[in-house]
């Protein structure tokens, strides 16, 4: 169980990168061994600075290296298949973007070879799952506070889109993130799938009829609309409202997740300091830990201590004083500034 | 640079139990070497299930264990001194929780210790200046876009006070945190205090005057105020309103921090996706990492993956059909449920 | 142009009374001057206490009182026509209760009649249009400032129906209102509807299939949808959210209407004092002016115009000298007690 | 009881014009009976297009006229004493624009002259105790649901002032509605005031030191502070944080009144249409009284009304057809153009 990931990245795009980065600094219990790219100068340059590990230009070689315990794949959908396949078939541990392939016979493919092997080794990289709010809406499903979910409303908005981004992509790229996300909340297979093309975009290019509106159903009826709206030019959002039986829940807007329900709307007070700063000790103690291992230091010094040490005493006895009370420093030490 | 951190925790209680947490699940680099705790049992209890963690009753021995290399103190504030002193002469990285010392006179040695050293050593636990929404304001503060700051207003609100929690804890333990975030926001030492207590709340313990505000000035003479209110019952609140030549920000508040500037108030819209899921995409590859540590796959799978795909292929049909399509999906293999 | 309108109103139910109180105490230029119910003293009760208002149970003889100029029908909708052409007739000038009539068929008979007068003596009250923001967002869309509204996202929700509501009902007395805010929002007709059943709440009464989302398109291809959920428990919900090319219009909000555009969320600062607290001058004028006639005042008293010029003196004195001024009052004479 | 209120309105200036027109306009049973100014062509500006009303240079002349049977006061403040003293005298209604005088002294004067009357004559403009956000904080604070009021925190920024104005205005024309509101909310005198004068804008006019803190005690010692900021620039913000022993309450925020309590932010949900459309019902029949009045009519039309009759009938057969529906228009006729 404490063996450290020793994880092959294929693919060194955008998505790539970004991954490389994050195992590189943030994962604990992982580490970047591979980079595999076809473009090599892009694996190399990938791997630079990252101690122990190797710029590859072919998968295979990669994934049959003995220094690597699992794989991480990044590159265009069209390549997965064949990564997929032979990563399951060395019964590796696998992380794979989104989408898993891009067609249903060729996913039906993936699906029919870890069935071959006996056991699950892919996850799929729908990170929607892993945000906070999502998975706070999926909770409120689940426990049936509001009782039964009857209603999603999903918006999907990207400022713009890069060249070349068709029709087809549209529903492949974006939408599919939606598709996900009805079947994560409801917990149930899509049964069918409309589309309304309305009046569109004139900043849309060519060949492309941007906004659309997708209609879709779940088993039980769950009915869910999306507006995807890949020139939306303002920024990018992603947000869904939904409505239960009881009470209207909305996520992904501007100020946080909240509720409409028993005659109120707001969310949830922060109930303590964990919550509320959480997230600032994580960064906090991994800041000291980079610093720390390039023997430095950095963040909040001693003088820092010293001089909030003179307030704190100063505040006592205004406590008592109910007049200004002057706070007293030393000057400070050349060390400090 | 690359070794890794092997970090002595002093002090095996809350804060301390939280950042052994922290070192082993969530921070890339580091590892817990030792927990040290007088009450041997509690520092058993920490290192339970982590490889090549010991649990030692004395401070020092940890120190000079050879295989740790860095310490972090997390014991009750009037132990700080002694460690400090031994692990800055050890040359040792110390993340030391607040206070660093409990009066001013015993941290101006601490200060000492670091000069006859000739480098800095320690960083002291004043996590809010790792929130993203103090951060964010300070950049703006450094920045100067809304012109000079003015004022700060400032809310530090408790839910409740654990026993014994005493009028000068409520400086020195609460108060303490504004202390050093007017001084991180400002860049200026704090120039005097003063206390005003009016109406005291019914649900304060006695021998606590709750709540009480602090009027502190800066070098420049930027006024700030903080409510200090430990028995506030309704839930926890930290947040700041800064007033600014031409435009005043909030931060900490229920809906994340905001601006009114220029005849409008609000926030900047996400830019992309990095901004929006940038969180969830750690959470995502931590939670691979994890399981496949043990040996294990969790999160979407290739049936995921599969049913998706199913999904695009109708919702590109129904593009171009205009009318409800119907997603045709295999029986699902019992490998998945 | 400064005669006083004499208003007869047809049907003293919920709306009717609603209307008459807001006639005989907060329109200007407007009195009652005569109530019309078939259940007389239905109508006599709500012209008690009113001055010079009668009560009859003929609409026909309150159409031809000499002392009536204008007409206000709160009526069932079945029973608009027969009064709309009587009123039309008489040119009087008109406030209907939507709907203007239960169909098709007989409101075109209605148009025809002021056709055939030649002038328009109708208003129909929908009376969205007179909302703020649905002012201000109609506004928007014909300034252009965001480019062209492409899609119309709605919400319409009651907390429950009263017994009897029927399918049927679900779009004439609710959904109409989506109807005509479609078209004044857009301009435009509205060219074709479908509607899409789901899952329904455990909640709507037998025979009643809700929550349901009506499709909408209009001339230009502007897509709206809405969902109607009028067991929705909660509360009242009546909101929009606006698709632009260049941005995005939240109105019916629990925060007030807000945009997403150019990398910003949020909304217009308030820019003045008559901006802010414009409504509050009327109901300090109107509260004024309603005690004046009892013979009466109420409201902040010279013993308030004088206690605080004593804090404004106070005040002034304590900004020269930069301590805690005491206030200095005379004894609160009983008159203001 | 039902007399019309035949008001004289002293001062013709700013916020003279703005009573002028709303008595004129919104105000149910008031009219303008005269104006006066010592500015002659000022007042005959503003009476035009009032039937009944009269220009005047002289204050008493109006007080004394028979047409006239109360007085609205909105002259400069050094002004007020010898109309307030002659209209008591008269014993007529005044609604006299803040402040009562300019000092305490002549304030007292105008106390002991309604004494000697025997009853009350005078209201004073504090508008902010009819602001609905004011009005529903004074009303938590009475009913002690959120249990004892312990502290207020208020902001009052202006963008800009008029040329003229002093750091003695600041407390007397700005501050003064603060301590008519900590009065109001807490209904308790104020016992104190200190100023606190820190960094200053360098948008403050010379000789003006903006902005400023007033500290605020009262007789049960609720602490009160206020940022005044006159030259805030970035619009018009009049805003009151207050702490209760169990919550916190915000009114005069960018998103409308609301509450921290048991572990819950947020606020009421609007509880029906009454409440969501009260305000555009009262627009609607005004609107419409006053096109009546001029022998017109406006707003939604009887070809609205058969539009979305037409709309709804096409609803009903979607609802059981299921699929998309066209509606059916005649052609609009040319008098709905």
């Amino acid at each position: 169980m404490t063996e450290t990931l020793r994880v092959a990245v294929i693919g060194a795009g955008r998505m790539g990168a970004d991954h490389i980065q994050r195992l590189n600094t943030r994962i604990h219990g992982a580490q970047v061994a591979a980079v595999v790219d076809v473009d090599l100068p892009r694996a190399e340059a990938a791997v630079e600075g990252i101690a122990g590990a190797v710029a590859l230009a072919d998968a295979e070689g990669a994934l049959r290296n003995g220094d690597v315990n699992a794989v991480l794949i990044a590159t265009p959908g069209f390549l997965h298949e064949d990564i997929l396949l032979k990563a399951v078939a060395l019964d590796l541990p696998i992380l794979c973007e989104k989408p898993l392939t891009p067609d249903a016979a060729s996913a039906w493919r993936v699906v029919q070879a870890e069935q071959k092997l006996g056991r699950t080794r892919i996850q799929v990289g729908f990170m929607r799952r892993y945000d906070a709010e999502y998975a706070q809406l999926g909770a409120m499903i689940r426990d049936g506070e509001l009782g039964e979910l009857l209603m999603l409303h999903c918006a999907h908005r990207n400022p713009d889109t890069p060249p070349g981004f068709t029709n087809e992509m549209l529903i492949n790229d974006s939408v599919v993130h939606e598709f996900d996300a009805v079947r994560f909340l409801t917990g149930e297979e899509i049964t069918s799938v409309q589309v309304r093309l309305g009046k569109a975009s004139r900043n849309a290019p060519a060949g492309q009829h941007d906004p659309q509106q997708v209609l879709i159903e779940t088993e039980s009826g769950v009915l869910a609309d999306v507006e995807i709206f890949v020139n939306a030019q303002f920024g990018y959002e992603v947000a869904t409202q939904a409505t239960f039986e009881q009470g209207i829940v909305n996520i992904g807007g501007d100020g946080g997740a909240y509720v409409r329900s028993a005659g109120r709307w707001g969310g949830r007070a922060t109930p303590g300091f964990i919550e509320r700063f959480g997230a600032a000790y994580d960064v906090e103690v991994q800041a000291w830990a980079d610093a720390a291992r390039r023997g430095e230091i950095g963040g909040p010094s001693a003088w820092d201590g010293y001089a909030t040490a003179a307030c704190c005493e100063a505040g006592v006895a205004a406590q008592k004083s109910g007049v200004r009370e002057t706070v007293q420093l030393n000057a400070k030490p050349g060390l400090y500034s």
